[in-house]
This record gives structure tokens, sequence and C-alpha cells, in this order.
């Protein structure tokens, strides 16, 4: 981790977490891939999609701005290959308008699948129109200026979570998670498990079973002390 | 008043408001039946739908749970009856994700109507599709533990507002708020009879009429000082 | 600016912004104006459209309110022209529900296009319906009184940008800028300049181009002290 | 709890918390006497002394106000006895300056303890020099209007937690702590043997013996599955 | 106003508050002076001090920055003149360390009596130690770059609050309010008339007289509808 | 790092940062070791002090904890060493009191210097007259369970900052900031020729020099564009 948060490094080569897993956690989503992971991993809640119903998995390329300067988002477009997610993580709070639709039309262009930044975001109706999916901390159309360099591909904490270069990113209407690279393939496989299990339960608890009794809950529960009273 | 905020215990027979009065107060909204009751009983505003629309009237089982930890949830699903609204409380200030898809489909097979959380929630996009309402602080993948017990059915603070089992929720677009039991007769009556009074000033007011001609303001503005300059 | 804050003064007569260059204005959205204003103008970023795609601009008549209290909005409504907006501060944070669909029914009536509130609305979802266009720091269902005076049309600061009558106001799904009644026909001007050329950028970028050959930055990166590694 | 949050109504007589049992409540302080209490009671955390040290232990006398208004403050005074303290709501957030050295001067010579209020005070020094102890959300200078009446001596939410009138009121630099009228007597028991044990653990602590075998924690740690590693 | 807000100017020659009357309201200090202006002119509550017991009053040297940018701090040094206050704004939220003890070195080798800055500072041990007043948003060591040049003497917004070059600036524990400069004279005036009658109120408080009497507020109560019960 | 986060595990044996440059850390200050490492390192602000005066430099026992349960501070007292400071994460965001005058007692004998946590503390007196340091986001009466693992010495975020065991904690006035454990060498070596560059300055600005002049900016402000006025 020697190189966590250093500034003035733009990393061109970095390993990727597996193009095929990360799709698997993608079909998974956020809750249950952060379950599937020992319940680690996520991003604070205020990590919110710029517009309903955006989701996305791929790997990250990390960037580490400055408050009111976006200038390393343009260095990280030369290194975004398909299936990347910038992950941005800024060197102290600030809700400016980092990112907008000219952004994302170049991150698109260069196989860039989504955003997450904690920070503001811009151009908010036209990403959505653009099915450009973000995840912001706010939307701002403040202006940045291109003054200082921070770096692409370091080791950042986004939105309190560590993120490296190449981690799996998913994210949908109930977060941002990450999954260290070298874990992907368990964290699918647990993910896939608990899918499979929870299909079984939500018919159980369609047809009225209760959780109590679907999860042997009872005995624990008078244990913990609880008592009923009429 | 003497089990408000009681640990540990689950009220199997609570006394729920009339259910035809409650379908009344739902009819008429949010931010009427708050004037109705003389601009009392509303939570805070941090309150969200977790998805636009939702709407739901209903009696109040309350659930108080702890951080991190929403085991209570399960314990409330038994106690709820066609017509409830689950309404909960945190001990302490909490985002997790304490309900999700699977605990909304057991409620719906139990008859419960809805969710008002004074915490997060997780499986926003499918808690949507299912029209499940739900009213949160946050949306939060965050899973939970099942380790201590709280309480069904005592008095609690949601929000900033006292629940007892049994009182009227009303939510909508416009937030949350509690009618308590004996009182939903009275306020449904004011509240049908605000609404009639509020249509007439509607058309009025479409037509150009101004409110302070319609309520009669101009000499108590002069009064309270109000100078006109050109 | 000897008005500014004053409280108790109702102006009848303001100069307003050039309604043709305004329409400008709004064609050319939020984030474009800022950027052609020099990166002035805007509200914070809390400021956020009550119902989305809502897209507003105008002229402002401003409103001066205390906590709580909404009595000024019906001042408001009588000094109101065919496009402008009201614009609201209060004199001390507050989420009450100032405004809702009875004042939208007047405001409408009277020619108003909009409304700008540094406090809380209610009626959220007749609002939608209406296409009332309306940005505010919350939705609150709580009612106001009607007892102490403020003021119309004196400059005020709403939600940190300050705000002259009859400065032309835009708003959309990116926020709320503010540009001063006298600056409107060269910000007009630039706003169209900036779209022109944005809108070659956007082409260029969309065909792969990068920012950092297309903005000339490769030299200034390397000046500023960015390395490249493997 | 019929008149709970009632309003326009100042009630003259109510029943208090016994005197002596208050005050070995205050000697036990706030973090005591919420666990002895089964970790019930507090408010929440924003409420902080306005200077470092005070401390106070009385009766509440139960206040609600409406934002940007402390009309009731002044009814309040008269129906302060000695040894009470004023526990105040305002029916919406609000952070005016509702209370300084004037009502200080007033209250304190009514026999009023102190004051904890869910809203702003003013003269912050001159109640630091006068020693008269005030929790509050904020400080801020701004003044208030006394136009629209609240109530004196309902129940009330302050920060969160429920207070009826009489209840006593525990506050140092932890917080407050609500205990209910009618169980002083087991709290201050309870709140009494714990700091006995506490003081026994302190010195065990001390002296370098560790909780986890003071509390008998590994065999609970291994089964919960902890795992040492070297 | 035409230069409020704009960018890249510094300029050199402002008049100011006459240094007398600045003087006269520094001791009426900041709650008596917003009253005596009509309960206008203060900043937010956000707004602390570094050190408990600063108070500071002063003339207007007003800086706007840029988030992460201080270098118009330096610039301003050279224009203060002894009785100035630095009042900064910043054109997007920003809690970075604008300000520490080099820069109070500076300000007050030149004359400058303390600072307002809608930002964070650092050196906090050291400005305690050097008396030198400051208020600020937050506390952070946080560095900054000198990369972007805002401006020196324009109009600003501070915390909400309008601040012109010269305007008088009052700040002690209650917060910081802002007084016009060609206002300072009647607003001295009514701040003394206020102290006086204050004083004398203060007497009669303290020898138990009620407000409610001493201010005659019992028939507007009853007409208010505030009804007494036992 | 790929222990991150991981849940379950006390490490017993972590490398340490060298005692004797820790101290030199310690010496410069929060705001000069973060200068000094390239202005990296820093905690959010939002961690403050729990009495005024408060410092400590030590090496960091990292401890995860889960919201409202406080279980692995109790592990963590037996794997400190003389020197150490706790750093406490919690898996999403709480403001319980986890950490209160016993555990300090506990940690203090077992040579413990201090603890940063992002959470809540209680026994906010005794920890001052103890002189024990504390930095944390809140102060909370609320007391915690003891039910779920967490761990103990695995890297965490803390506050925004990565922090690993061993690392380097200095903590002040200014906030926390983190050195990596292989850096505290060039890092101490760069604070200390800072220390005594600013010393320097101190001198000449004290003396009136602007930093105009010291610093050199004249040029690259006119450069950048900034123009004066009269």
């Amino acid at each position: 981790m020697s190189e966590f948060g250093k500034l003035g490094v733009a990393v061109r080569t970095i390993a990727r977490a597996d193009a095929g897993l990360v799709e698997r956690l993608g079909r998974a989503g956020v809750a249950t891939v952060h379950e599937a992971q020992g319940r680690t991993g996520l991003m604070r809640p205020y990590m919110r999609p710029v517009w309903p119903g955006a989701t996305v998995a791929g790997t990250a390329v990390t960037v580490l701005l400055h408050p009111g300067d976006n200038w390393m988002l343009h260095v990280a477009a030369e290194l975004l290959q398909p299936g990347d997610v910038a992950v941005v993580a800024v060197s102290s709070d600030n809700d400016d308008g980092m990112f907008g639709d000219l952004l994302a039309t170049s991150y698109r262009a260069r196989g860039g699948r989504g955003l997450v930044i904690d920070a503001g975001v811009r151009d908010a109706r036209v990403l959505a129109e653009m099915k450009f999916p973000v995840w912001s901390k706010a939307i701002h159309a403040k202006g940045t200026v291109k003054a200082t360099v921070g770096s692409v591909n370091v080791p950042i904490v986004c939105a309190g979570m560590l993120v490296e270069p190449g981690d799996a990113i998913v994210a949908d209407d109930d977060g941002v998670v990450v999954v260290p690279r070298e874990r992907v393939a368990p964290v699918a496989e647990a993910a896939d498990a608990r899918e499979k299990k929870e299909e079984a339960n939500r018919k159980r608890l369609a047809a009225g079973e209760l959780g109590l009794d679907l999860y042997g809950m009872r005995d624990a529960l008078a244990k913990a002390g609880l008592r009923y009273m009429d």
C-alpha cells in the first residue's frame, strides 16, 4: 500500500478483476454482494445514483482529485479500458460539479461503463438521457479549474471505502460495493449461493410462513430475554 | 406511558384505530390531516418515500430496534394484522439497511400495508417493483445482525414523533403524520371539512382572485406594519 | 443595496431583466449560464427540484419570510407579473412547508412561472401533476402561521446567493443560477457561444478523441509534475 | 397521553418527581442513569452544554414553541418552581436564539435550575458567567417574535425523547437523560448500585487486569468466532 | 452591486465604517446589535469562534476564494488597515484549513484585528495562544494551493449574509453580525438604547418580577387563545 | 491489503513505527506533519478532541466495531503496548458512546496513550480530568452491547483515512493525521525542515513583511489575471 493516496502519479498498467466474474457480481446486485463478502465493502449511503434505475458493474480506474479541480478526470479518460468504472476521491470534502455530459461522452467512447465520485456532478438530465450510470454525493452545476495534479490508479478511499485499481465495483439503487480484485471468484460464488437460498425463502415467506419459524428464531429470542405480553 | 421505550417486550394485543376512519384520513393526505389535527403529529422531514408516489394509511404496529440489529422486525411480522403499518424506531441514530424485499414479502403476506422506519432500507428497486410503500431515513445495502432484543408494540418516538401502538399512520410524498387512536374520528371530520373548503378556494384562486382578498389579509398586514412602496 | 434584507416593505415597481434574453438563458441551462457568467451566480446545491425534469427561466420577485410564517407569499402573489419567478429567503433556517398547491394555483393564475425557496414546500405530488416548477430545501407538510411581516422585492440572500428584484433566474436539474439584471445580455451571448463550442467538442470526444489532446493539456500536466508509471 | 403535543394550553399543576431522588440521580450522572434505566431515556447527542462543566438535575416543566417564536418561555417562567428545569421543544427544526441572559435571570429568580432546549440560545458568555446551565442544539444570536401560542406542561418530544411534565431531568457533559417521574426510585437505586460496582472495577482495571478477564469474555468471544492470529 | 462576486479583482481603496462607531457596536455585542438593526445582519450559526471568549469589532476587508486555494488571503494582507477584519467567502463549500498562525502573524503585523471565514482554519492552538480572534466553519489541518485568482474587496456572501467592503463586523460567542457601513450610526444609537433598557429589565426580573407583567403580555396571550388549566 | 476490513480476527503481532520518530512527529504537530507528507494522511475534520488541548503521538492498534457494539475494545486492551493509540472504525455510521472512563483506565494501565474513534464516547468530564486524550465524532452517553465480533489489527478506514496497524498517529487541536509505518523517517525529516523554515518566515511576517514578497507571488498573480483597482 506504499502508493496509497500518493499525488502526482498516473499508473498506466493495472491488473483488473476478471470480466466474467464482475458480470456475475453485477447480476447479484449490491446488497447480495455485500452479504456474500461477509458484510464488508460498502461505500457510505450518501452516494446516490444520479438517475433512478442506474446499475453498473466494472473494474475500477481510481482517480484522486483536489477540491474544485477536475484535471485528473481527463488523464483518467486515456487510461480507461472497456469494462472500467472510474472511481473518484477528493483530497477534502467538495460538492463541485466535477463531471458532466462532455466527460461522459468521452468516457463512453473509451469504453468506460460509469462513474462513482465522492463529489458533485452536473448535466444531470443529459446523463440520464445518455443512460450513463453515475453515483455521486451531490448534483451541482459548479464548474472546476484544471490547475493542480492529483493521481490516477493509486489506492484511494472513496466514500469511506478503500478502492485499489482493478477492484470490482458494483453499484445500483442500494449504493456502491467494492470487491478486492483477488476476491471476486469466491464472492461471486457466495453471491450466487445466497441468491438461490433467498429465492427459496421468498416463496415460503410469500406463502405466509414467518421468518421466526423459517429461520428458527423463537428459542434464541426467548433466551435473549424477549417476553410476550397480551 | 409507563411502557414508553421499554425493551424486551412484545405485546400481542393492541387496540387499533377504526379502519374506516383510517381510510378517510388516507384519502385526505398528510398535509390536510396535519392541519386538521391542529398542526401536530408530523414526523421530521428527513423521512422520505423510497419510491415516488408511494402512499399508505394504516394502524401502527410499533417496533424498537438497536443500531445494526433488525431482529424485532421478524417478531413484528407475526403481530401484523391486515391494515397495519410497521413503524420502527432505533435506540440511536443508524442508517443500516434494516428491511429489504424478503421482509416486505413477508409483511405483505401477513396483511401489512407498509413500513415507516427511522433507519435505512435496502432492495430499493424491488420494493418499488412490488409497490410496497416504505418511508425511511436512508437507502443503504448494509446488512444487520440478530443479537439483541428490542420491543414490539410499546410506545416509541419515531423521527421526532410519539407513536403508540394502534395509532393511525398516514404517509405520502409530503411525509408521515400520526393521529392518536382516540382522535381519528374528529380529525377525519375536520380533514374532510378542510378539503371541501380548500376545493372552493382553489377555484377562486385559479380564477385570479388573490389570497389577500380571499382570506381578508390586507388590514392585518397594514396593522402589522407592512408598508407598500413604488 | 441600502434596502438589503429590510423588513416590513413591499415594493410594487421593479425593473425586470429583458424577457427575450431570459428565455435565451433558459435554453442554455444552469451549468452553461454559470460558466458563461465567469463561474458565479449559483445557489448552494441543497436546492433541488421538487419533481424531476422541472425547468424554469424568469425574473425574480424576491420575498423575505420569517421561520414558520408564510404571510408574505400572499403579498407577493399580487406583485407577480407574467414571466416572474418567486425567490424566497427566510430570516433563519427553516424547513416548514411554506408553499403548496393553493399558492401554486394562485401564482400560476397571476402569470408566475415557478418558485425557488430556501425552506420547505408541501403538496409535492400536486405540484408535480400541475407541472409547477419548484426548487426547495425540503419537502415537509408542516403548516405555517401568518403573523409577522417580512418583505417583498428587497435584495435578499437565497441559498447563499444574492438576488435582487428583477434579476434573471434559471433553474433545472443542476440547480439554480442568478444573473444580475444588467448582465443578462452579455451572459446570454457568452452562453450561446459556449453552447456552440461544446457541441463541436462533444462530437470529437464521442469519436474517441481525448480531452488531453482536444484541450492541449499534456504539456501543462507535465509541467505541473504529473509522472506516468507502468 | 391525550394531551401530547396539544397547543394553546398552560397547565398550572403538575406532579413532580421526588426532589431527593432527583438529587441522587444527579450525583450519578447521565451515563450511569441511562444504564441504570436499561439503556433508555437519552436525548440525541446534538444537545450540548453551552459552557463546559455544566451539570443539572431537576424536574421538568415542559414547553412547546413554534419556530422563531419564544412567547411560551415567558409563560413557563411563572409556572417554574424551585428545583425545576425547563425542557423546550419546537414544532419544527429551528436554531433561533430563543433564550438569553434576561430569561435566565428570570428563571433563576423563580427557582429554575436550568434549561434544555431543542433550538438555539444566545448571550452564551453571560450564561457561562452566571453559571446558568443550558443544553441546546445551537448558539445563535437570532431574535424571536411573540406571536403564536404554544403550550406549557404538556407531554413533548425533545431531541428525540418523550418528556412529561414532572419527569426527572439529568444533564451533564455526556448529554441529557429523562427519567419518568414514577420510575425515579428504582432508577436511583440501580444507579447507586452500578456506581459501586464500577468503582470496584475501576480499581482492578487500573491495576492492569483486563476487561476480558474481569467480565469473563474470553469464552463468549471464541464461541462468537473470534480468531487470534500472530 | 455590479461587482458582486466578481473574480480576479483586488480593490485597493474602500470606504470604511467610522472607527468610533464600530467600537460602540463592539461593546454592545452581537445579539444586541442584531436586535438594534431590526433583527437583520446575522451570519448563519455554524460560524463559531475558534477559541472561547474571542470577540472582535472592525471594518470588513472582503475576500473571495476558491475551494482548496487560499492565494487571495496573501493579497488581502497588503490591503488590511489597522482596525480591519478579513471576511472570507469561498465559491463553493469547503472546509480546508485556509488560514493558520503564519497568516495570523502577518495580519496582526498589518493591523488586522481578526478573521471571519466560511471555511476551515488550522493551528487552532496557536491562534488561541496569540489571542487572534477567528470565526470559522471548521478546524482542519488540510493545506491549500495557490493557483487560481479570486478577489479582494468586492461584495460577497459569507455564511448566508451579504458583506460589502468597509461594513462593520461584530463577532463574539453568539456569532457574527454585519452592519452596512452607512447604517453604523443609527444602529449604534439603537444598540446603546437597548442596552440601557435591558439593564433596567434585568434588575426587575432578578427581583422576581415576571416577563408576563414587565412586558404586559397577559392580555395578548389570552386573545391569542392561551388557556390555563389546573 | 488482503486483510482490509476482515471481520472476526485479532492479530497479536504487528510491526510498529519507530518510537523515537513518532515522538518527533508529535512535536511537529498535525498541520506540519500533513504538509511534510505531501498534504496527505488527514482524517476528516469532524474528528474533534474531547477536551481542549489534548495532543497525542503513538502507534496504531486498529479496531473494527459494529454499530452499537464495543466488544472489540476489550480485545484491543490486551494487545496494546506502551506507546500505542487505539484507532477505531465502525462498520457503519454510529454515534454511540463506545468508550468511557473504565476503558480509559484500562488502556492507560496497559500503556495506551490515547484513542481515535469514528463514533461516540462518554464520561467526557472524567476523560478530561484523567487527561486521557480522545478524538471522536460525538459525545454521547448511549451504552453498547457486546454481541458481535469485529477485528483488531487489520487495516481499516477511520474518518476517511486508511490506517494500518503500526502506523504513526499524531493528533492535536487541528485533527488527526496518519503516517504509514514505513514513511515515518522521511516525514519526520521533512517536518523538522518545514518547522525551521516556518520559524524564519514567522519572524519576517511579524516584522510586517508581506507574504506576497516573502513568497514572491506578485508575478504569478499578475499572470493568473489578478487586476488591482482603486
